[in-house]
C-alpha cells in the first residue's frame, strides 16, 4: 500500500499527459446533445464520482448524480436514456453490477464511457468508449493509485469538455509536483498516526469538491484500521449528526481555500467550541490554525483539484495507523480486491 | 417524539386520499418531456430522495439523482436543466441551500415541485408546484412523520405517474393499517433498546427500496442517542466497510422479500459467520430467522411501498434507547429544527 501510495505522482502525469484523447472523448459525448450525467460505481470508485459529480456541475453546466444500479440489477428497472452520458467507474472493470448498469444504460440511449484501469475487462466490452487510468497493477486490497487516478481521468474530461485550458495545464504540469511535496509530511502523518492508535472511531468532515475526499478518507480508514468511520458534507453533519459529535468523538476536517472554505473555517470553530478533538487537512490558513493536528497541504493548487493532494495524507494515516494497531494494511480482513455485487 | 411517531397512519391517510392532486401534478410534468430527475434535499428529507430516486427508475424509468446544492449556492454553478424534473424536499421550505437550488434550477429550464409541509414558505414559493405532506407541526427535532409524509407523497407521484393503480389503492387502503400493525412492536422494540442501552455503535444495512431505510435509522440513531451509526448498502459494505465489522460491532439489518431479498440473506449469512450481534428488521422468514434480534414486520405490504412501515421500529427504537441512556429523544444537544446551511 505504501509503495502504490507514492507511485500517484507517475501516474497522474501519464494521465495528463494524454490531451489528445481527452479532446476525442469529449467530442463524440458532445456530438450526443447530452442533458445530464450519471456515474455508476461502487467503494472507492463511488467516491470519486462524487468528484465527478461536483466537476460536471460546475465545470460542466450538466446536472449529475450517482445510479443506483440495483434499481436494473435487481428491480429490473426499464429507463430511458435518452440524452444521459453514463460513466462506469471500476478499477478492475469487473465489477457486475457496474458493467451490467452500462450495458443497459447504452442500449437504452445513454453515451457510456468506462473509466477502468483494464482494457480488456466486462466494463470496457459494456461502453461505448473506455478511458484506462493507468494506474498499473494495484496488490495491496485498499485502492489509493487507483482513486487518484480516477479523479485525474474526470478531471481531465470536464476540464477539457469546459475548455478550461488552465486546469488541463494545471494538471499537467503543476499536480504531481504537488503531490510529491504532499507525500513529505509522510514522516508527520506517522507521528499523528501513533498519537491516534487508541481510537475506535472518528469523524470525517468537509465541503464541495472535497466531499469526496471525506468519503475516500472514511473507507480507508474502515477498510485498513477498522474504525467506525463515518463522513458527512459539513452540511449534512449540522442536520442531525452533529448532535453525535462531542469531547468523546475526534474529528478529521478537510479543507481548501475556495467557495467551501468559509464555511468549513465556521464548523471547524463550532467544533472547537464543543471541545471537539480535531485534526485538519488544509493549506495554511485559519482552518488549518484552529486544529488540535494541523496537517498542512501545499498551498499552490487550484481549489478544483484539490482533491488530487488532500486524499494523500489520508491514505499515509491510514497506513500508519494500521500498522500502530498491529493491522497488516495491504491486506484487511474479509476483503478482497476485486468485489462481486449484484 | 413518541406521539408523532404514533400520528403516522393517519398522515399516510391524507396524502392517499388526495389522488385528483397527484394526478394534475404528472399530467402538469409529463407534458414537460422528462428525460431525468433531480432531488435537492438535506437530512432526513434527504433519505426520503433516496426513496425517490428508486421510484423514480423502478416505477417512473426515468434516471435520477441526488443534487449536491453546494455546487449551485457556493460554487455558482450555471448548469442547463433542460428536460429535467427537479424536486426540492423540506419539511420546513426554509432550507435555505435547498431552495436556491430548486428556484436556479426553475429558472434554468427545469419543471421544479416543492415537496414540503409549510404552504406558505420559500421552497413552495421557488417551485413551480407544491405538494403538501400535511403532517401537522412537528415539535420534537429528530423527524418522524415528516419522513413517511415525504416517503408516502414520493409513493403517490411515482405510482401516479406510472399507471400503477394497484399502489396508489395499497396506499389508499393498506398501508395506514398495516403502519398501525407494526407500531404494536413499542413494547417488544422497548425490552430490545434495553438490551442495547451500553452500545455506543451500530452499523445499519439493507439493499434496494430499504437502503433509505438504513439511512433514515442510522440519522434518526445518531440524533437521539448520540450513537456513531453508519449506514451502507449491502453491495457497498462488501466494498470495504466489511473489514470493520466483526464480534465487537453490532448489526442492524433490514429487509422485505422482493427483488433485494437475497442478497440480504446472503448478507445476514455472512454477518452471522464473523459472530456478529445482529437485530433484523423484516416480515417473517430467513432473514429474520437468521437474526439474534428478530423485529418482525407485517408481510402484507408491497416490497416497493415497505420502507413506509420497516422505519418505524427504528424510530421506535432511537426513541426507547435514548430514554435507556437518559437523552431527551424530543431535544437532543446541539440540533435546531430549521437547519441554515448556505
Amino acid at each position: 500500500m505504501r509503495s502504490e501510495i507514492y507511485e500517484q505522482p507517475g501516474v497522474v502525469d501519464q494521465i495528463a499527459a494524454e490531451g489528445d484523447l481527452y479532446r476525442e472523448v469529449c467530442a463524440a459525448a458532445a456530438a450526443r446533445d447530452v442533458r445530464f450525467v450519471v456515474y455508476a460505481a461502487r467503494g472507492t470508485s463511488d467516491n470519486a464520482a462524487v468528484y465527478g459529480q461536483y466537476l460536471a456541475n460546475i465545470l460542466g453546466g450538466l446536472p449529475a448524480g450517482l445510479a443506483a444500479p440495483s434499481t436494473v440489477t435487481l428491480y429490473g428497472a426499464e429507463m430511458a436514456f435518452r440524452g444521459a452520458l453514463v460513466f462506469g467507474i471500476s478499477q478492475s472493470g469487473r465489477t457486475v453490477d457496474v458493467a451490467e448498469y452500462l450495458a443497459s444504460a447504452g442500449a437504452r440511449g445513454a453515451f457510456t464511457v468506462a473509466i477502468t484501469n483494464e482494457e480488456e475487462s466486462p466494463l470496457a466490452d459494456a461502453a461505448h468508449l473506455a478511458l484506462v487510468t493507468h494506474a498499473g497493477s494495484e496488490h495491496a486490497v485498499p485502492a489509493t493509485k487507483t482513486y487518484t487516478s480516477q479523479l485525474a481521468t474526470l478531471a481531465m474530461v470536464w476540464a477539457t469538455w469546459s475548455g478550461r485550458s488552465d486546469l488541463v495545464e494545471a494538471l499537467r504540469v503543476e499536480i504531481s509536483e504537488a503531490m510529491t511535496m504532499t507525500l513529505e509530511l509522510d514522516s508527520w502523518v506517522a507521528e499523528v498516526a501513533r498519537s491516534y492508535r487508541l481510537i475506535e472511531r472518528l469523524l470525517v468532515t468537509a465541503r464541495g469538491v472535497n466531499y469526496a475526499t471525506a468519503l475516500e478518507a472514511a473507507l480507508k480508514l474502515q477498510e485498513t484500521c477498522y474504525l467506525q468511520v463515518a463522513a458527512y458534507s459539513a452540511a449534512d453533519l449540522a442536520h442531525g449528526p452533529i448532535a453525535s459529535v462531542g469531547e468523546d468523538l475526534p474529528v478529521l476536517a478537510i479543507g481548501h481555500p475556495g467557495p467551501a472554505y468559509e464555511v468549513m473555517v465556521e464548523l471547524t470553530k463550532e467544533l472547537r467550541t464543543r471541545g471537539t478533538d480535531l485534526a485538519v487537512i488544509a493549506p495554511a490558513g485559519a482552518m488549518l490554525d484552529l486544529a488540535e493536528v494541523p496537517i498542512k497541504l501545499p498551498g499552490n493548487v487550484p481549489e478544483i483539484l484539490s482533491p488530487l493532494i488532500a486524499i494523500l495524507p489520508a491514505q499515509l494515516f491510514a497506513y500508519h495507523l494500521a500498522r500502530e494497531k498491529g493491522i497488516d494494511p495491504d491486506h484487511p480482513r474479509g476483503l478482497s480486491k476485486v468485489t462481486h455485487t449484484r
